[in-house]
């Protein structure tokens, strides 16, 4: 591979990889070259029809578009349309369903109450209260108690965070959880963005972004990992870097832990099985934490009658890095990695992996454009 | 009033009088009359802001537009934008809040399950089994049991209908209900249309009509009833009637029967006083059969915090016509009511009250459209 002259170089093609090398190629008119080691573009995003039932599927869990940006909203439709969705999540919970996130549906449910939202406050408040803990909470459970009280948090939240961290949640930080958003009213909807800035790629994920990067100043290497051709690209280029930061400075200031999946799919002979895209299962005994029915995102879409295909996700050690473990002593490391890379002019680190931060997919396009905006207001082009 | 010369009249500006007049002006392009018993426009579609607290509220029970006619929804957006908006409805059974219409999650939440949609479809079959009916069902009970079983029924149809209709369920005809959809999955949509065809108006559905009926050709006679201008009419006035029929024709067959409503309006010092918009009481012994509580309709629209308007709806006898009462006797009351009209050439009737069908607003505006192109197909203009 000859880079001898390149300006700028993209590492990884997801949502980030992918705004930041659109631009380049589209507003600075350079070119740009992508390398992604995978052999298709997405990153996480990845969508694909499944040959046996025609169902679109998201490779790496339920992917719904949903931003409180206009300018995001605005980006992405310029490379798609897009199939209005609201998302809803149901819990499985000691043999009954629930919504989530936890609401007053949930509430009245879980205890079998009636109550209007201002008698659900005070009555959570006094369920908070009545658990005795005080002071600042010392850990997930002791933060996650004080706001919902303890027979909540013991059926939604104890369980699924085991699963989902492989941690007692008493062993985990407070921080892991900022705010447990309870609605005191009956919104079903899984996101508070507004309503018209919420949906699904027409074609789905994998051509939305094959469509932003299909541009005559992109170049697109697949399968090609940057560390097999870093030692050839010019000093002088600008390197946009969305892989593991760690990876990067030769682990170096240590290892960034994250937290896998494991999803395993399988075909049922039924038109729908579990009645809803996604399903999460709270209790600690089932040892996965969500299936996903893929074919609910895309009701207008046909398929294979009869048929429906199943994802299972497994939270799992190792694997494909999925969600950011962002206990201290990573953040700590992430911040000596992040301070590395700031001393280098020529190199922006961001997305998922680069930010160590687990971002929706809006917040990963505004850091690109807000990047992109930065980079080249500053610099002579 | 001057009426000698008039080639049309519409009699009522509800939604059908409002489309029969607007395409009248605009395609015909003919002068035509909307005389209006009342002092607006509208019939029982009327919204209108109110004034403690700025919350647009529908005047008539909760409005919400849906519909699966292309040519209806092109048709309404000539006249207004619309907000998207997706309807739900829930009720309050026995102390507890359960999700209409019946569905997976009412099933599940009401037996304390977590069927899948197949085994909930095999246990309600088993279900209704179990309730030893045989035979076509006698009576609105009876048919309700052989569907869904008795415990849902008694839980979520007895009550709610005896109160709608004031009558014991086992006195109505099995005919009433001639479906009633269980959803067999967690979709929490009131409306099965489709999602991009469903909203409300953006400055209401009064403002809706007024632009409707904002025509040249259009004159609007406010607080003007028929049956005093009657006699003007010159004979060859072609008439769009959406009053009471049997009125039209001196009652000579029979009053034709209607279930009243009355609402009761108050202001709670709540920012959200019940969490969602429309909340049914499904109880017998809750006089009232739903309550509205509209900001949650437009959650967008700025209103006075801490306030909310609710409106308690009574079903009652006499007042207002809102719910024709399609028993036997009814039915062929009108359908001699029918006959009558259609001996008259230049008599159209139509709309809820002239066509004595409970008819959504998206079918009162298909019946309007498609009577105007049957009238004017015909007809030499």
């Amino acid at each position: 591979m000859n880079l001898s002259g390149l300006k700028y170089l993209v590492v990884g093609s997801g949502l980030w990889g992918a705004a930041i090398a659109e631009r380049i190629a589209s507003v600075v008119k350079e070119r740009v070259l992508v390398v992604e080691k995978r052999r298709r573009v997405g990153g996480m995003c990845q969508s694909f029809v499944h040959k046996e039932t025609g169902i679109e599927c998201h490779a790496d869990g339920t992917h719904i578009f949903h931003t409180r940006f206009p300018e995001v909203w605005d980006y992405v439709r310029r490379f798609s349309d897009f199939i209005p969705y609201r998302h809803k999540v149901l819990t499985t919970c000691k043999g009954r369903v629930y919504n989530m996130p936890i609401g007053l549906a949930t509430i009245n449910a879980w205890y079998g109450l009636a109550l209007k939202p201002h008698e659900a406050l005070a009555f959570i408040e006094e369920e908070a209260r009545r658990s005795d803990l005080t002071g600042e909470p010392r850990n997930l459970e002791e933060k996650a108690v004080s706001l919902i009280g303890r027979p909540l948090y013991e059926a939604f939240i104890k369980g699924y965070t085991q699963k989902q961290w492989n941690a007692d949640p008493k062993s985990l930080p407070a921080s892991i959880i900022t705010r447990l958003p309870i609605r005191m009213n009956y919104n079903f909807d899984y996101f508070s963005d507004p309503w018209d800035m919420q949906g699904l790629p027409a074609k789905g994920y994998s051509t939305l972004i094959e469509n932003m990067l299909a541009r005559p100043n992109i170049s697109l290497a697949l399968e090609t990992n940057f560390f097999d051709i870093r030692a050839l690209v010019p000093p002088s280029c600008v390197v946009f870097y969305s892989g593991p930061v760690d990876r990067l400075f030769d682990n170096r200031f240590g290892t960034l832990e994250w937290r896998g999946l494991r999803f395993e799919w399988r075909v049922e002979d039924r038109d729908d099985w579990q009645g809803t895209s996604v399903m999460n299962y709270a209790d600690v005994e089932v040892p996965y934490t969500r299936i996903h029915e893929y074919k609910h995102l895309r009701p207008e879409q046909p398929c294979t009658a009869g048929k429906t295909v199943l994802c299972v996700e497994y939270p799992e050690a190792g694997g494909e890095p999925y969600y950011p473990v962002n206990v201290e002593r990573n953040d700590k490391i992430y911040a000596l990695y992040r301070e590395e890379s700031e001393k280098i002019d020529n190199l922006h680190i961001g997305g998922r992996l680069g930010s160590y931060r687990y971002y929706d997919m809006d917040k990963t396009i505004h850091e690109a454009l807000t990047l992109f905006d930065q980079v080249f207001r500053e610099s002579s082009v």
